[in-house]
């Protein structure tokens, strides 16, 4: 099973109703749900759905944590041919989740109330990424 | 299943008892604990059971990676009214595990030595948080 | 099931074909592999697996970002008899995965082209590391 995402510059897209509805068709049995994104530049987050600003904050923190590899600070990185975004992207991806796992309890998903799924891109350019899944 | 923790403040809860208990009765054919909770602004984290300091460290230098709202270095962030401490729980809950999987081998879980299960609060206001299992 | 990995420094040692070989002997009903490291001073680690700039830049943010406990930035650590690596090592531990779950598709793992299964060492001593696989 797999999700598409096409994504249009750094930012979080959230794909909770892709994934409620393939865990919907799971039947009772089914005891946990995988995530796992199939790249090295994006992640898989899950956070607050209410209030839009918290997303904006969240990539906000992580581009001054990581910032693109032509600011002074990241001079040592040299992963650069792709562009100023790509190792910042990597190591971004590597302080994020590549996979989240999720109980199912009588075929419901156990996302808390404020819990929504994102794929977050790292990436400036418009990227279609795959996200893997497994129903145990 | 599910596990309640009661906070008081920010710092590590060591879970890893009550997380054993289920375990034990999961039965000869267990081969996966899974753990997830079920908010958005603390985390689950594997870490050093043996000395205190580890877990002070830990809370203080994530305290300093990302400070209150009201510290001149986060003014840029937006999703403040819920409190100083509010937007850099969130995005302590991003860099932090949502989720822990753990193989579980002839009834035992894979745990090293030195590993113990802890709830990392990020609020400073006393909660009650929720930690759903699922063992297959 | 495990994995037992010979680390001689900090940095990236790739595991996955030794991955690869588990999954292969697994049957073609399996769904999901997990992997937990079963220590809290080394990580897992999924990433790019072309350049290898990618890893030694990966190895010198983490350096940074988290310094040795002998650098003055990192007065306020108490948990220092170890070595100037160990707590730095814990910290690392914290920011990056103990344990992955990689969805399993027809018999084959769900992995991307550019991805690759790494142990991240964060300690200066040789260690032999053993990283625990659930095959579900």
């Amino acid at each position: 099973m797999n999700i598409s995402v096409q994504t249009e510059g750094p930012g979080l897209y959230e794909i909770t109703r892709h994934v409620l509805r393939q865990v919907e068709g799971a039947g009772a049995s089914a005891r946990l749900l995988t995530l796992f994104v199939r790249h090295t530049s994006c992640s898989l987050l899950i956070q607050e759905n209410a209030d839009p600003d918290v997303q904006t904050d969240l990539a906000a923190f992580f581009e001054k944590l990581v910032p693109p590899s032509d600011h002074p600070a990241m001079a040592y990185l040299r992963h650069t041919y792709e562009g100023p975004d790509d190792m910042p992207a990597h190591i971004k991806a590597a302080l994020l989740p590549v996979s989240l796992s999720i109980p199912i309890e009588n075929g419901r998903l156990a996302l808390g109330t404020w819990q929504g799924i994102y794929l977050f891109e790292h990436r400036r350019a418009p990227h279609v990424r795959q996200v893997a899944l497994s129903i145990v």
